[in-house]
């Protein structure tokens, strides 16, 4: 069968909630894995040590063999002069669109600088805590296909916005190639410094540092199993983000959308990769059937076709419910990383959600537009940690530092009790700490 | 030597700044692991597989073999009657210390609650995050000598402040012995389910559930090697706090304190553990010395004595600095867990420093205070992991959703350059599900 055939009978599974077996189908869709489990830690453990024991020269000889580029120690940076040359290489209705999503993610951000806090209670003890930028934090941007100058922003920005000194971005270079995108928006981003690395090795030389390379306090990015194994494995030793796992877009949508709208937002996760899962919730089984069909339709003419249509048949699915309020539970148990609400009254149903990495409100926001330009981040929550996770902010890049201050009125006033529970702890030293101070002296 | 001799000449090493050799010893001194990495991560592999597997009959079986006690499916959840009976056992006065740290503790965390966001931009775009608490979190909490009840406070207090829905805790009870306090600790914090097992068997329980056991959102507090390592593996499956690792105290100190009382605090955070630290920076090398010979004096009469005297003798340092200024970059690369600055104007010190987990200030203000009673939280980043993350608060327990809503106006706005990123990053359908809303429809 041709691949337009193929395409055209394209359809997800499709789950009815009123159906006998519903709940355990639904306990399937929910549990699945897309994770692909790969066995790269004793590797990714060699490169580490590797990379910790040679430095700069691991480097390059890691690149050499692994991206195939004739790395030396001294191209390991890139220079000033090819920043300005990708830059300039750009057109110009680009480079606008760059610097419109710069300064609306730019402006979102700073609306989310935590706030310090200083006060005296009543029994007079000084409390507060502070806000602090992380000083130096690294960028891993992938490179190839998946390297995308919207992950550069969108990871960058927040950094900067928090105060961060130094961000170090590394990509790696294969074969020589690198996104002038790339490139430009490190630019308009305000990245400190940019090396051609990436892999283990890259992650290694930020958490740990080489003659070229300073280390970093925190690294952040996403990456292919590697890069993901070895961010596992410096942690402690640096800060790092969560993990990121297939991207996911689950769409509440009542009947009255333009199906071939609905299908272009459940399509736009899909043409991301093979494993993205897309899902449609609805009332409306004859609209069910149109947003089916529209995608089958714009699947023929889209050029990630194939990756897409994989990923939608595999992975998507179509949930019927008896009304969109049966919606909100299933919604909760998904955890989508984005979640739209095509609906005419999107407030009053996510009053009621409680797990979603984003949401995107009311039939004219569809999901693509929170990609780009909208200001929100869109590294989000993916596999259900929604439940227990946000999405990448500025507090991220900042740290709190608590602060107590007593004088000898409010420790008079509760340290007392501390010496009761430290002695009821066992915590000898504990209790002297503070009744030595009790004892009337100064 | 008998031990009281051996206490006297108990003393840790010295460095000092202006000695040619301090630079390296100093990096010494910040990059010696004092963390014991056990290889337990294949057994608590299989002891997760197992628990996921058979449920309630793995967990009465492990806790049989590993603690000793002879659980049975219908005693694994500890009930409201020995609850009640560990609260009635308890002296009046350490109840009452308890509530007093509650009250505290709660009131602090109370401050921390994230705010919600929501906005127009000049755009017409709406833009806004809100929190929500997780919904279901669990609390493991070590059992046997370091079975702490202010360790149950400081976790589930902001938990509750956040408003965690369902607090389920764990706590082994070796051969059947449990820490009264720990369970009215647990009541007064308002955990909701109590379950008397612990290791990696509790921590699978928690994250996979059991026939007895829901599973939860998110695993937090504190536990040895196996249950650190079991944190790790399920990771992803829920949220995990940070991992911690031994205890750490820095004093800055001027040559007008009382030697006892500092000696005092860096004791009280050797006495924890054998591989704790405790570092004292001074510009007074006779006020060292008078802390050196504070400390032996303290140590012959402390009941830990023998923990605190190796963490001491082995970890800990005193640095010698010109001015107490100099003392500002080197606890900036130590980043430690606790900084008192025991100077008479603190505040200007403080205003320095970036990384820290928690200040303590002035020279009324001993670290163990922080412990018990002052409000913050004592759950605080260890290992230098001040210079990226931390301590615990309500902000671990509540997670943030973003949102986005336009209207075709707005869309026709900032819509343009979604397209114009969208086919630049080869991302078909993203560009569709933009560009087809842009056509005028609606």
């Amino acid at each position: 069968m041709p691949l337009e055939e193929e395409l055209k009978q394209s359809a997800p599974r499709r789950l009815v909630a009123t159906d006998p077996g519903f709940a355990s189908a639904f306990a399937r869709l929910v549990e699945e894995s897309r994770e692909t489990a790969a066995e790269v830690d004793q590797t990714v453990a060699e490169i580490l040590a590797t990379v910790r024991r040679e430095g700069d020269v691991a480097l390059v000889d890691y690149t050499r063999r692994l991206d195939r580029f004739p790395a030396t120690i001294e191209s390991l940076r890139i220079s000033a002069a090819e920043i300005d040359e990708a830059v300039a290489s750009i057109p110009a209705s680009t480079r606008e669109a760059l610097e419109l999503a710069a300064e609306r993610i730019s402006a979102f951000h700073r609306s989310q600088m935590p706030d310090d806090h200083d006060t005296r209670d009543a029994a007079g003890v000084r409390l507060g805590w502070r806000w602090r930028p992380i000083e130096a934090v690294g960028l891993y941007v992938p490179g190839g296909t998946a390297s995308y100058p919207s992950s550069v922003l969108m990871n960058a920005l927040p950094a900067k916005v928090a105060g961060v000194d130094r961000l170090v971005m590394v990509v790696p270079t294969p074969d020589g190639i690198v996104n002038p995108l790339v490139l430009a928006a490190a630019r308009l981003a305000g990245v400190d410094e940019l090396y051609r690395i990436g892999g283990a090795q890259a992650v290694a030389a930020l958490a740990y540092g080489t003659e070229t390379i300073r280390p970093v306090d925190k690294i952040v990015g996403p990456g292919n199993a590697y890069v993901a194994a070895a961010k596992r494995q410096v942690f402690g030793t640096v800060g790092i983000d969560t993990i990121a796992g297939p991207s996911e877009i689950l769409v509440v949508a009542d009947g009255q959308n333009d199906p071939a709208w609905i299908a272009a937002d459940l399509l736009s996760q899909a043409e991301h990769d093979r494993v993205a899962q897309s899902i449609l919730i609805t009332d409306d089984t004859a609209f069910a059937d149109a947003v089916v069909a529209a995608a089958a339709d714009h699947l023929s003419r889209l050029p990630r076709r194939a990756i897409a249509a994989e990923s939608w048949e595999h992975h998507g699915a179509i949930i019927i419910v008896p009304s969109l309020g049966d919606a909100v539970p299933l919604v909760d148990r998904i955890a989508p990383e984005h979640l739209e609400l095509a609906v005419a009254d999107p407030d009053s149903l996510m009053a009621h959600v409680r797990n979603a990495g984003a949401v995107f409100l009311g039939r004219h926001t569809p999901e693509a537009i929170g990609d780009y330009v909208a200001g929100p981040n869109h590294v989000l929550p993916t596999s259900r940690a929604a439940r227990f996770a946000s999405g990448l902010g500025v507090n991220d890049f900042v740290k709190r530092t608590t602060y107590v201050g007593c004088d000898p009125a409010s420790l008079a006033a509760i340290g007392p009790a501390a010496c009761v529970l430290a002695e009821a702890e066992g915590l000898g030293a504990h209790a002297l700490s503070v009744a030595i101070r009790l004892k009337g002296k100064d």
